[in-house]
């Protein structure tokens, strides 16, 4: 066999022991939260049928759809015309039936359409697994990223919605976050907004310009807006909605006086009143909630609420959003079926827990006790208090006999074990073992069993 | 959009709620025992590249590595005289350049190989991920499964395979079953049974012939033999090795004598021994412990020790197995690293236990507390009753409001919820909420805090 220099694919990534102590006590918090709130875990294969993929993406979407291979004879059904004329295109779907799923949610569509008579509804479910996309790697964008989603689907009571919002508080705070805040805004009042200018068909044009407030500032969205074909008149009226102020009982407030022509933002509004309804016998335990009508994700397929995530402690895009959408099993057949999700940017909020240094120590220790010994025979002296230390479900190891006792302990310390026993011919003849914290440096001889009580 | 009548592909799986929750009980025990033991958690992508995997599972394996097909406009640079003559096999490489990884084994070669340099040895890690083969589907067999592995790799010890021995026990244990056999072999016995007959190149035919005795007798055995010629004299001196009896410690005395002439026979039997020395002091839980030299798996990569385990309370294959290879990482150009490793069998271990009915009811369980209301009204009583409960980590569902109350029911019922809290105006005006037991339908009246006092 030849010998390869071995490197992953581009835009691929190998998870260390330490990269993959912090990702799991990331996952394991959301994914007790998620259960906490009722979500039940499930899971989808990697592969999809091609056709349950393509054009719920968007032409841009589809290419960046990983396809894979028809396995065996693939060129003898290909099509010829294409492979003759080098049309890779109209060629994919000859030699290509299966493609790795782009996200969670049209996998999740295509599984309560199928499952729909096993399911329960409401059906309240969270997943947790890799997905896949063909983009240009860059900076935090990888080619294969984990999503992190909770849905709700079956269930129109804007309950689920109050409760997506104290998941977010709930599960950031435990992962030590102290100042973030989940923008909220509901795309029946951005429907509004297009409405009291007469503009319904621009609500797209509207949006997007308003969307960028924060980075152009009301002069630029005014420019941007004109240049849309918007009038002095449209942007005088739009201005007040626009640049909001104050509480968001106090914006409430004025979007219903703004919003008063318009039947749908007003129902935008009672929309957003009834979750911070039930959220106000809810206390929030970190998050600052923030009605936010220039935040406009998802407009192509949110319908009612529009939720992002935000963290004030460093420079970061979102780190989570969500919504509610009226029609996503429709695609595989399924009408009238009404839902809503959220998600969590797994990688973002491991690079903003990283800055932060937001890691308890603890998440990075797996082994507890590392037992060294001086020479082949203090390996059968080690082997009864190893095994004493493991029925008390601490996490121990035994350094086989033979290296160095330098090497054992710098194996100790790349570990970040926190406490070594040592044992040479001194400690198996008085019964009397070493035991060391590493961090301190402190060490005391004990007997094993004294050294089984100090550690358990 | 057209409506699809959605399916997955063939050979692959949807898991529900509550599949997940057992499958979750089986990795996440055995994850824990992995973590006792000192083994730490890697991942690898899910894509390799593909000349990462061609040619390390023979020509047959490559055949069932999936292939990811190149994005964008992959025929630009296809092999144009392989798409004219319709070469599939010769076309592949010029439009994929990735593939699923087969298995973890070899990710994992790879991954310390190209992380040498950051890897303290002896480096023990552990694997639970899906890999994909285009294998034909049948019963038991899927395209994509998860494989759970556990391999340490710079470490030369028998300690090692001791300890492996110990992480089936354990594990096994933990999983409830209680009857199964872990069987021991190595390959320097089976060198050796080959060289006391002189017939070292023909230790395949021989293994392979004296690997069906459980199925064909011995009589078929010395038939196969004769067949692949073998003489009627190395068929005499087999036959007392093979028809080994008694107890381990017997069978080791029997093959010594029998080995006498073969040093790599003798060594063989020497690290059996230093392995049930181990043991000794390490009390097995369950597991009974066999020496075995029929075992003969994986006899072209395992150099020492050879694992397997099987369940004795069902009729199945092996729910494990595993070895010794001292070659690993030299297929990526890094030469003289030992290792050993073992794998259990997810989805069988899954299916025992279905058929033994071994799951806990806790594992299926994952709301305990649903609280129903009668009226809108309900709920904000409910809501800082259920603010409660999740404060002291009770699973716990508020039913939204406006359903029937036999809904509700069945769909705690449908979740095994085993406790309900139902709120109608009676209970508003008075303050005691019903609370009822699901299990035994026994239901009482009491106020929110003596609700939560009896359920923490």
């Amino acid at each position: 066999m030849a010998s390869i220099k071995p490197s992953v694919p581009k835009g691929t990534r190998d998870f260390s022991p330490a990269e993959m102590a912090k990702r799991n006590f990331i996952f394991d918090t959301i994914k007790g939260v998620f259960r906490k709130y009722g979500y039940q875990q499930i899971e989808t294969p990697s592969m999809e049928n091609l056709s349950t993929l393509t054009g719920k993406y968007g032409d841009e979407g589809d290419k960046l759809i990983f396809k894979i291979l028809n396995s065996g004879d693939f060129l003898a059904k290909a099509d010829g015309n294409a492979l003759e004329t080098r049309n890779s295109n109209q060629a994919t779907t000859s030699i290509s039936e299966k493609a790795l799923r782009y996200d969670l949610t049209v996998p999740f569509a295509r599984y309560v359409v199928q499952h729909q008579n096993e399911i329960t509804f409401p059906f309240k479910r969270f997943q947790v697994q890799p997905v896949w996309r063909a983009d240009r790697p860059q900076k935090g964008r990888y080619r294969e990223f984990y999503q992190c989603d909770a849905d709700v689907v079956g269930s129109a009571s804007l309950l689920n919605e109050a409760e997506f919002i104290m998941i977010y508080d709930e599960a950031l705070s435990l992962l030590g976050l102290k100042d973030f805040t989940i923008k909220i805004n509901n795309r029946k009042i951005l429907s509004g907004i297009a409405q009291i200018i007469d503009k319904s068909d621009n609500i797209i044009d509207l949006t997007v310009a308003i969307d960028k407030l924060d980075k152009i500032g009301m002069e630029g969205v005014v420019k941007e807006l004109i240049e849309k074909g918007f009038t002095d008149a449209d942007v005088n009226q739009l201005q007040p909605v626009i640049l909001l102020q104050g509480s968001n009982e106090e914006k409430l407030a004025s979007l219903r006086k703004a919003l008063n022509n318009s039947a749908i933002g007003l129902q935008g509004c009672d929309e957003i009143q009834t979750v911070f309804n039930y959220l106000a016998s809810c206390k929030l335990q970190t998050a600052t909630l923030e009605l936010d009508i220039t935040l406009a994700r998802g407009l192509n397929y949110y319908t009612g609420a529009i939720f992002e995530v935000k963290t004030n402690e460093a420079a970061m895009g979102s780190i989570g959003g969500g919504g509610r959408y009226d029609d996503l099993t429709s695609m595989f057949g399924l009408k009238g079926l009404t839902g809503a999700g959220i998600s969590f940017g797994a990688d973002r909020i491991y690079d903003v827990m990283e800055e932060l240094n937001l890691f308890p120590a603890s998440a990075e220790q797996s082994t507890r006790v590392l037992i060294c010994c001086f020479e082949p025979e203090a390996e059968m002296v080690a082997l009864p208090l190893l095994q004493q230390l493991r029925a008390h479900n601490i996490n121990s190891e035994l350094y086989p006999a033979g290296a160095k006792i330098k090497k054992q302990l710098d194996y100790a310390n790349a570990k970040k074990v926190p406490y070594t026993v040592v044992i040479g011919s001194d400690e198996i003849q008085s019964g009397l073992l070493t035991v060391k914290n590493m961090e301190t440096g402190d060490q005391e001889k004990l007997t094993a069993d004294a050294i089984l009580q100090k550690l358990i």
